[in-house]
């Protein structure tokens, strides 16, 4: 069980909060890369308003709110030099925050030089972007294992939750429900694993042992899980990154990497991914439906924990001790062995 | 007029509070047996989700949440022997809501012999699941009147009200209302009855004098209203519980009894059922028009009550001093005489 | 910036909030003359429910709840010299909301003659009710000038809008968002104007400046605004009313009047308004996503004011002058220049 103000301080991420510094700490993805375009995208993330475009290869993301009048930026025009302007009285950003413009104000005024908006920096990785949203210079992104592979297909994805985002994070150490949540993978279905659990410096390691058969699940701290989906051929190595909008909905974007040494086996994971979709998203089905089910935010008052939840207990020890300690050595920076 | 704590204290049924205590002393039906089949049903009743099943003649009805992560056990399946099977974790219960199986847990564990969930007993009665959802043994059911009948024809229906249930309840010993709500009762609207109401050990005895024609109505506290309805012909005899759903929801159940002493009377009575079904909807309607119309949840601290509301004056009195003393000797085992 | 406190007394217009009782000493337009039928309408303004209906050359505008048991009036009848009849217990009420029937009540009772119901006065002028919701004697109705001419077209429109009456407001002096807000009005968007602005007694004075085109914009305290359209031909006296519903919804009442000293002006008049209503609606659509935009409140405790606010600052200022002394000469009395 869990107290309720311990609660929560895990389950709002808005800037400022324990929990928002800790996960702002690290680089998150906020969108696909198909998403953003040359146009002015609204989105929601960590219970901030944003606003991204594309800019030639970079990907820009600022502050959604107009520091003169409170207007969203989104309404407004992306002008020439990646420069967005406001819809109401046509304040003007460049693309890293800078008020460049403000012609509704005299030519001798200096507030434009005086006003910044957000912004954050951002990198794309196989079909994600990736923001820092934390405080002082951004760590060095922390490319993940098969990352730089050429050798296999590529694929990624996004999921809307509308509930709180920790409860779809205690969803990740946790290997044992797949038996119950999971019908359409029958191959699972078959068995209850069992379960062993070890505590690394990056995270969590757990193996879920079914006979012969050894299922490896890494969950990095504070919100990264990494498995090999055996569950259909061929292999394919999933990350995903669970990411709070607001305190009642998340995204989990997920990468796929599926190895191909050979044609054949590349245009088996391409086929795959076009006509397998359906699969995936009844397991994504599945998992709403108990997730969302646990209420718009789960009340852990009322909980009675045993050994199956030993890794939900770990990740939240280690999460409140990240909260405490945000700004150590960042442990994104560890090597996930797989 | 009431000061706002006081309506405050009335509105509001969950468990534990003062209105929902009192409430739950008595059986209440919570569902029409004919909507509950073998299947998991989801019911939230005075702000308690529950899920019931039918298990061969018994109706089942336990709390919905499962205790061990909070998922809803609704989402989950029903397994042989009337167990109940959560879509998480697997955690299973019997028919009286204790634990039987945690396949996630190791074999040695003690866990599942000390989890229960709340069970409530039901019973059924001419097409309605009643149950007991109070502290202790549950008191004797109070067949009504004519329950035991076989002359004649039973019938029951359901109706949801989008404003709290205290409204609704408020709406019963006040007979003279329908001259001015229900239009399409042509018959009542001609007059203004004459109105004599006199408070008894049950609850509330009314009559309303038109001429020659007495028409009773017995209010039982804390919340069932006996009528006989001669509107249309043959006429029946109507008992109607209001069952809080949530703050802001309620439901009406009401059992129909229409005597039929013989074949011609009992085709009339089916008919009257199946053709006159516009006309309890046109009832209903402006009912709901009314009392939805009185706010989500009223603000009785700016009305003025006259003459016509004595029944209300007494029922809220004789609720209040129910919550007072709520273990009191079970108002329905009283006889209502008709 | 405007710290949280000042500005929650500015957005909430409750009746005896400072807001609310500052703009209840005006006459305030709550609907459009065609939309008040014979029948009960229901309208909100400024937090209260009300009831409209017209009655001979009248209109009849009362308190929506029926004093009984709080049931909405707008749900009952429409009686025979203009009455009103609750639709709950039949209570009925006269034009002037004094209560004069209880026919549920016995007929030595006097409670009906100490029973009134809130009523406000009204007037019609080409085509807008108005009325007056404060307290005592209604100041005089200050006729707009252009009120009495007959040698043109006169016409008004209402928009809904969902967001916080005050930045509604606050868009009126600002004559400078035009050439930002409104991409459809070309010919603004051509240049930012010289922007000039004045104190008077009624209010604000504001010039914008483009060459030798001056555009005049009169804000009169505390919500009315007057402007002459030239963006469309021929040229059309604008007065704008904006009214709130509720904290989070407001209405604009806008008078349109064309001068037309013949019939081929008049026509053109005529056609305008019929086919160029895309225009209007252009217009206002991109209003609509700057103000709704900022919020559905918006917080002003994160703006920057620059020069171009000037007209907002004394709006804030003369507003928050005008609820500490809400009963002084009522300056709807002022002329109103133009």
């Amino acid at each position: 069980m869990m107290n309720l103000d311990k609660q929560k301080e895990l389950v709002t991420a808005g800037p400022g909060t324990p929990a928002g510094t800790y996960l702002r700490s690290f680089w998150q993805p906020v969108a696909l890369s198909r998403a953003i375009g040359e146009g002015l995208h609204r989105l929601t993330i960590m219970n901030e308003d944003l606003v991204a475009y594309r800019d030639g290869d970079a990907v820009r993301l600022l502050g959604n709110r107009c520091p003169h009048r409170g207007a969203a930026l989104h309404n407004g025009r992306r002008l020439d030099g990646a420069r967005v302007q406001c819809a109401y009285h046509g304040w003007t950003f460049d693309a890293h925050g800078q008020c460049v413009a403000q012609p509704c104000e005299p030519p001798e005024s200096t507030l434009a030089a005086r006003v910044r908006i957000p912004s954050y920096p951002t990198l794309e990785l196989h079909g994600l972007v990736f923001t820092y949203m934390g405080a002082g210079k951004p760590p060095p992104f922390p490319r993940p294992e098969h990352a730089e592979r050429t050798d296999g297909v590529h694929n990624t994805n996004v999921v809307t939750w509308n509930c709180n985002y920790f409860q779809c994070l205690e969803n990740n150490p946790d290997p044992m429900h797949t038996a119950f949540t999971h019908p359409s993978m029958k191959l699972w279905t078959k068995s209850v694993p069992r379960f062993e659990i070890e505590e690394t410096d990056y995270g969590i390691h757990m193996r879920a042992i079914r006979g012969d058969y050894v299922r490896h699940t890494y969950f990095r701290l504070p919100n990264v899980l990494s498995i090999t989906n055996e569950y259909w051929q061929p292999p394919t190595h999933v990350t995903t990154w669970i990411v709070p909008v607001d305190d009642t909905h998340a995204l989990t974007f997920r990468w796929f990497f599926t190895p191909a040494p050979n044609w054949r086996v590349r245009l088996k994971a391409h086929l795959a991914w076009r006509l397998l979709q359906h699969r995936l998203d009844a397991i994504v089905d599945e998992d709403k439906t108990v997730q969302e089910g646990q209420g718009t935010i789960a009340n852990r008052s009322l909980e009675h924990l045993g050994n199956s939840d030993r890794g939900v207990v770990i990740l939240r020890r280690r999460f409140q001790e990240g909260m405490r300690a945000p700004r150590a050595a960042p442990a994104e920076a560890a090597v996930v062995e797989t």
